[in-house]
């Protein structure tokens, strides 16, 4: 089953791989080294799709300095161009707030829907100057190209602190998302919270829940960890410990990733809720990268009874 | 290995069952009885102990109505003379604030000390007036009976709020503290948070961690989850929901405490910290009752690998 049929028919066992685009600076020929290399690696997996993200300076975000310097990449609905030998789907983030309402339009239109997914995030701030807001990007999408299967980010770390992500979830939903993907999850506790307030709220209103997907990420070096602070990840007290006195930290924190997999392919299937998985590396470094695609692997194995 | 014996050599494994002692109403007569069928239920498993309550009025500490009304319950130094046919060691508690200084010493000094030990409660809150603060109780205890084995209270929720929890169980153990009983754990995160950072924390002075026993109680219906509540015991959104969903309430809390027991004793086995488990029933009612001594068997069998 692919992933298109997969999400619109509202399953679980979806697994995906994320990456950002190589490097605006980047010249022709090094892109399409990284699009061959990345084909490479990612081929011999039983992956249902890659998801290519859409970097934007959220410096406004986080006044606290980014622990890796912000570099602009490519626009991802260009490298996704480079990519014609994968022949699988791809998810194309889209920060909308980049973009002139033409220009979004445009590229809707011009998909080959079979082939292109897309995420869309709002701004990362409240003050931040937008060119179009997520409400308006979703209503265009919705005039110009609802076959598209569209996206939305869910974030379970929100749902801790303000106890109303699933309303967020359902508005999204109404607006006509068909999937979330979730930031990189190391608080097992806030995702399961928001899953099982997704369900209810669902049932309540006798609708029937789209899938969410899980973004993993291992973490190689404190570095890494500090990254993952600042992009907001809420990682558990004894975890953090774990990972600043683990002799490998890369190894500590894939073993991790393993079980709040683990863990949440059970609580998911507990309450019928349709989950899939996204691993990405947040950092560039050649042994996370490797261990992402080794904890892809795995992951697909996990899921395999759901495809 | 008897009770005092592993936690004077700091070992993990203790499995005690927490009770309250019969209404201060209640005849001689009931009391005995009261004694006579707790001493049957629970002589048959492989307890190392028991644990009394002294109950206190805490309605200052939480301006809420008490889901269940508070009642004054017999002094569990005078309950634990009924319990003259229970061989097994008694930890005695006291909230401190409640006794003159030399009812206090009188206690201590009168006490068999291979059969009992206490565990010292301070104030409920800031505010109340208290005839001995805890840090005088500790004082009175070391110089009138340091051989009696003391013991303190460990509340994970106030480290997840405050993050210091562990600073002040290496001040108790300063005081001469030689293990810790928590609150009621349903946030089995908080429960690791605490084991890691107290570990850590002991680790970075050179010292040894003293065991902490960690309580779990059955929760039999959305009446007993209120109490949990008030009682300041945090459920976890997603198990609240469970709770409340399930169509045996009781089950599913029973299911829950011994994977949170699972998780304890996996993670605590990990960084080799000595840790043990309170069984009781918040509850009185008879279903819940039995549950916990059902549950208390079961946790013994979990732990039999360190006993």
């Amino acid at each position: 089953m692919d992933l298109r049929q997969r999400i619109s028919e509202r399953r679980g066992g979806a697994v995906l791989f994320g990456m950002t685009p190589p490097r605006a600076t980047t010249s022709a020929e090094g892109v399409q080294q990284v699009a061959e290399r990345t084909m490479a690696r990612l081929e011999p997996l039983d992956l249902d799709g890659l998801i290519v993200y859409d970097i934007t300076d959220e410096s406004d975000r986080n006044p606290v300095e980014r622990p890796f310097p912000f570099m602009e990449t490519l626009d991802p609905a260009a490298f996704v161009d480079e990519l014609e030998g994968w022949k699988k789907p791809v998810v194309v983030y889209r920060c909308v707030g980049k973009y002139e309402p033409e220009h979004l339009t445009t590229w809707l239109g011009a998909q080959d829907t079979n082939r292109v997914l897309s995420v869309f995030v709002g701004a990362s701030s409240r003050d931040k100057q937008v060119q179009v807001t997520l409400p308006k990007a979703q209503e265009l999408w919705r005039e110009t190209s609802p076959e598209l299967l569209l996206g939305a980010v869910a974030i379970p770390e929100r749902h801790l602190a303000k106890g109303d992500e699933h309303e967020r979830l359902l508005a999204k939903q109404d607006a006509g998302v068909g999937f979330f993907v979730t930031q990189v999850v190391y608080d097992v506790n806030a995702a399961k919270d928001l899953i099982s307030d997704y369900h209810y709220a669902v049932k309540a209103r006798g609708e029937e829940p789209v899938p969410i997907i899980f973004t993993l990420s291992v973490c190689g070096s404190l570095k890494t960890l500090e990254f993952l602070h600042w992009l907001g990840v809420k990682v558990p007290r004894w975890l953090q410990n774990d990972l600043e006195h683990s002799e490998d930290t890369l190894a500590r924190s894939y073993e991790q990733c393993l079980d709040t997999a683990d863990e949440l392919i059970a609580f998911s299937a507990r309450l019928g809720m349709p989950i899939g998985f996204n691993i990405e590396s947040v950092a560039v470094r050649k042994a996370e990268i490797e261990a992402s695609v080794e904890l892809a692997r795995e992951v697909c194995e996990r899921m395999a009874h759901l495809r």
